[in-house]
């Protein structure tokens, strides 16, 4: 199945040439209305869940470890918890948690159709009406409206793992989503990240890896794409013979000298059209072209969102980021970690 | 109100003269079918909420990481939320939270009646058919399956806080509750509990505070009546001059010789005397010996348990108090924290 799931939506779709349109809206009618919630089905589904948490989660002591600081991160909202699932938990989803979620979750007044491509909106709105017109709407189950209590001291969480190869320093905040956040301030955030440590130019890695000669590796990355909270992540691979604690004090170093001034123009500018060119370059798929609709929209941001975005980069001011990494970035509200190969 | 809720129930009590039951079983009734849920009344409850959250949590440094160390205990199950709630979430609570949750949750069919005083079966079965036999079953909540996920390492909390006055070193485990535990288990760890710390005769207060001068005071509990998971708390407040790592040192020494050897005869004893005797001496209460009963069958105890608890404690074997220390104990899958006054 061409399906992937996210924390606030799961999305299903198909490349397929023009003319197969009409059918393909009426299997995805008949997905949102009928769909085979047998024990059968359910079991077999439940494996192939375990089975690619097994390959992708457990036996990856990284993956792993990001899990349990999101884990910590969240104290209430369920983002906290795996997209995936806890294992034991995902064992004891049968037929009736199955359905009583389908029944509560899919349902055309709980979904977003986005077609791009060589059609016309009124081809669209035609076949759409044909599908899915016929789908009845469901009662949803109320949206809770989560709100995170203070944190009082900063959490660490040290693990050694037999499975881990090199060792790792990871922190995460929680920062303001796209969804939450005041004019500007996401797209603040995700240039912050950029010039921190989006690739090998970011601050981080520059420092970290190519002066002074502490990291194998570092970078920093904004999440913003959420209905409720963000987060924004710093991470370095300390290099043989350096401490994750001495490498810590440095990435603390990096961190608060973004606190104090705006990232030189020259870093600032890289970054914008850093950021802006990934962003063209997947708008000439017209998958990736829908996804970036899909996942604004499902978060409450609009179509206007999402065409005015490089703008909005363009506009982040020098001030601006380090006003952001002021608010946002404070250790003592964050989630530290080390991951340590044991013997 | 003569109301107070736990984790698993919200209890209901009044202490009466015999012949008020039907009346006080009648306004009870009333209280399950019509409760006024109006904004009006919805809004200055919420307030009393938060009133009695600023006092007893939000202005207590000592509770309020009790809070976060809860939170971060439970990666998955709710128990890791404060039955009085994250402040900002109940200032959410309105009118049709409230009605959702009563509609949901306050039922015959969800409810336990307990009646202690001179009065017969038959009296009380008549009193309750009259009152609740009137009470429309409803419809509950299907109650979640949580389980939590395996923790990668131990997690630290180090907060520092202008209110504290003194610092604290804290430690949860998570450890089976009653209702979870295999025979002897959770009186096991109760009796742990009560050797280590249950008061000032306990290994941690004469070892930490009498012979080497290192705190002013140190103790273990366990919170075992539970639905689901239980758990084990040690703490200890350090002699000043003594920094709270070497205190943590020192408590971490007295855990490992727990789980190593059985603690000596006379202080299994002494904790088992203690154990029972404070059991007897709370049933000299109706009102105590009523909420013993209550306690245990809304997490899914018996009659019998309660009963039969006595000699459970008075059962428990030296090895099976080093066995439960050595089983649950484990720090690397615990919460440690220290509050530290700030300046």
């Amino acid at each position: 199945d061409n399906a992937f799931t996210s924390q606030d939506y799961t999305a299903f779709y198909e490349q397929i040439v023009k003319d197969r349109l009409p059918m393909v809206m009426a299997l995805e009618a008949d997905r949102m209305a009928n769909l085979d919630l047998s024990d059968g089905n359910v079991s077999t589904e439940r494996n192939v869940v375990l089975e690619e948490r097994r390959m992708r989660v457990d036996n990856e002591p990284q993956s792993l470890l990001v899990e349990q600081i999101n884990a910590a991160l969240f104290l209430s909202h369920p983002y906290g918890r795996p997209v995936i699932g806890w294992p034991d938990e995902v064992r004891r989803i049968g037929r009736v948690e199955a359905q009583d979620f389908y029944r509560h979750h899919y349902a055309p007044n709980n979904a977003i159709l986005i077609v791009a491509g060589d059609v016309s909106a009124d081809e669209v709105r035609n076949s759409a009406q044909q599908a899915f017109g016929k789908v009845q709407a469901r009662e949803l189950v109320p949206r809770v409206s989560y709100a995170e209590p203070k944190r009082m001291g900063e959490t660490r969480l040290d693990v050694a793992s037999k499975d881990a190869k090199v060792p790792l320093f990871m922190r995460e905040y929680r920062v303001p989503s796209y969804a939450e956040a005041g004019p500007g301030q996401a797209e603040a955030l995700e240039t912050l990240a950029q010039v921190l440590g989006g690739d090998d130019t970011g601050t981080l890695y520059r420092k970290l890896v190519v002066e002074r000669h502490l990291a194998t590796g570092a970078g920093a990355s904004y999440d913003g794409y959420a209905r409720d909270s963000g987060n924004f992540t710093v991470y370095a691979y300390p290099r043989p013979g350096v401490s994750l604690a001495a490498l810590e004090r440095a990435v603390d170093g990096i961190i608060a000298d973004a606190t104090k001034a705006a990232p030189n123009a020259k870093d600032i500018a890289r970054a914008k059209i850093q950021l802006v060119a990934a962003a063209t370059y997947r708008r000439d798929s017209q998958y990736a072209r829908a996804s970036a609709y899909g996942q604004a929209l499902s978060i409450g941001l609009t179509a206007f969102d999402v065409k005015a975005w490089p703008d909005r980069i363009q506009a982040v001011k020098g001030d601006a980021v380090a006003k952001a990494a002021k608010t946002y970035l404070i250790k003592k509200e964050a989630v530290s970690a080390t991951l340590t190969p044991a013997p």
